[in-house]
């Protein structure tokens, strides 16, 4: 790699920091137009190109968003890559305790909320899913069992939590995988996952709530026993 | 712009593309090691300089991470920011439920492993918070309301839970202040506040989760009459 090209990343680090630094100093509020590319590279005394490229950043990161033929806008001053950071450098049984909670809830809601077409797409993908034993191989049972939490989330009548458990249990997932591999865990068979399903139907959030925890419960006590606790 | 500037911005959004496609698609596995930049440069048939771009930006965005002396490597195949967009997408009441969820999850588990530092940390804060009354400036009354709300978090023994509510406390906070303005929302009192703190020192999840439902219940109400319902 050339010296050019070293310092050349650097001065887009640089520019990358002040601009951060604007964000989350509040000198640049959510919802308003941040200076022109020429007026920035003024501002910090680097090249447009610079600019440029620290601004695609963040515009990929979710933080700034482009309005055709007005500006570039704030559209988030906390980024969500990096509150997802710290939750990635949190210990899986923390990870797998959140999955727990979302499971808990979107269980509850859809007990209130889902209709009959949802009801039946559960039970469509737990009939799919049947029991570990039926299976070859692990993975094809664990994206099956996914798809039955995921099909309750989706019947919780809220698109956020439901879009929030979708990229938590991939992520849990893969941790999961990552550092358990071939040793045993739980597994929460067909009675207590139709269990959630029933109090769905039932309409009973409360039963739906304490189903869900049922299912979740087993498997943070075997982490609790495989992982070393988390400090603190 | 000049037209070589043009050409180069979506040559970088091009080989963005096609490195996002290799993560979704999983070929290149969470915790596998990407080729290097020369590598990369002649597969996709684009320069090294391009390359270098859009590795950058997706170590920002969280997906890749450089481990110093070996290599860049898959850190997330799912974008947490293209998580949060979809988020940001739902309706402010979905995003609002999602937090009054967080809350109550994190007084419950609080109630369960708080300790005698973290319940003096959470009586402070909501000393100081006091009543809405007391306070000129609004924004002032919302930055101590949510300073209490996140000493709860962060009794809750749970990093990963505390930085999502801390995440989307933010978020919706932001959200609730530019949709509603000058619209009178009711103010959850100290007492309703207070019966969450005694719930925590007494140990009693249930109890927590209770009071914090108690608290935002009104608020969840209050959106439905003041904004449009979500769409589904």
């Amino acid at each position: 790699m050339t010296k050019l090209t070293q310092s050349k990343r650097s001065l887009v680090d640089l520019a990358l920091e002040e601009l951060g630094q604007r964000l989350t100093s509040g000198i640049w509020a959510v919802g308003s137009r941040i200076p022109t590319e020429p007026e920035l590279a003024e501002q910090l005394g680097i090249s447009r190109n610079t600019v440029r490229e620290a601004v695609r950043v963040l515009l990929y990161a979710g933080l700034l968003e482009v309005r055709q033929g007005d500006g570039t806008y704030v559209r988030a001053i906390t980024s969500p890559a990096e509150a997802m950071r710290s939750i990635s450098r949190a210990s899986l049984r923390e990870q797998l305790e959140v999955r727990a909670v979302l499971e808990e809830s979107t269980a509850r809601l859809a007990a209130l909320r889902a209709d009959e077409q949802d009801i039946a797409q559960i039970e469509r993908c737990l009939a799919v899913r049947g029991e570990q034993q039926q299976y070859q191989n692990a993975d094809d049972f664990i994206a099956r069992d996914l798809d039955f939490h995921l099909a309750i989330a989706d019947a919780c009548g809220n698109a956020a939590l439901a879009e929030l458990y979708r990229y938590f249990s991939r992520t849990v997932q893969l941790g999961i995988q990552f550092s358990i591999q071939d040793e045993a865990l739980p597994d929460p068979d067909l009675a207590s996952h139709q269990a959630i399903v029933t109090a769905i139907r039932n309409g009973d959030a409360a039963a739906a709530a304490r189903a869900a925890a049922a299912v979740t419960g087993p498997l943070l006590q075997a982490l609790d026993t495989l992982l070393p606790p988390s400090a603190g």
